[in-house]
C-alpha cells in the first residue's frame, strides 16, 4: 500500500430509485438533503433528489451510499488539464 | 404465466458511463444516439449521452441495456392516473 489513491472503477447502482450506491468516487464536494455533488474518476457527478442521506462514505475505498428518493443523476465532464498549478 | 406484465422491480447499472443496464422497464418511448427516453415502473427514464447503442431489449423481462457515452439519467415523476381513457 503506497497511500496513492487506488483506481476503482466508477460503477453506479440505483435500486428502486432509492438506493445508491457508487464505487470510484474521490471526493464528496457538497452535500445536502436535494443534491448531492461528487467527484468521480470520470467527472463530477451531481445526483438530485428529495430526503437524501449519506449512508456509507469510504473514500479510502472510492465508496459512496446515498439513500433517498432519486430524481437525477448528471455528470459534468472531466476538465481539461489547464495548468491548475 | 398469465400473460400480465411481470412486475421486475426497476434497478439501474451504469459501470464506468459507457454500460447501462435496467430492470423493470416497460416501454422504450424513443431513441436516438443522443438521448434514450424510457417508461419504467417508477416513471419515466431520459438517458441523456452520445453515441448511445441498444443493446439489448427484452420488454417480457422489462430488461434493457445501453452502451455509450452516458452525461445524465433524468426521471420524471410517474403522472397521477386521471382518466387516461
Amino acid at each position: 500500500m503506497t497511500g496513492d489513491n487506488l483506481q476503482f472503477p466508477h460503477k453506479l447502482t440505483l435500486n428502486e430509485r432509492k438506493s445508491l450506491t457508487m464505487t470510484g468516487v474521490t471526493e464528496v464536494v457538497s452535500f445536502d438533503d436535494t443534491a448531492v455533488v461528487l467527484h468521480t474518476q470520470l467527472g463530477t457527478l451531481e445526483i438530485q433528489g428529495e430526503d437524501l442521506k449519506l449512508k456509507t462514505l469510504s473514500l479510502d475505498g472510492g465508496q459512496v451510499a446515498v439513500d433517498g428518493h432519486v430524481c437525477g443523476l448528471i455528470y459534468e465532464e472531466p476538465k481539461a488539464a489547464r495548468g491548475f498549478w
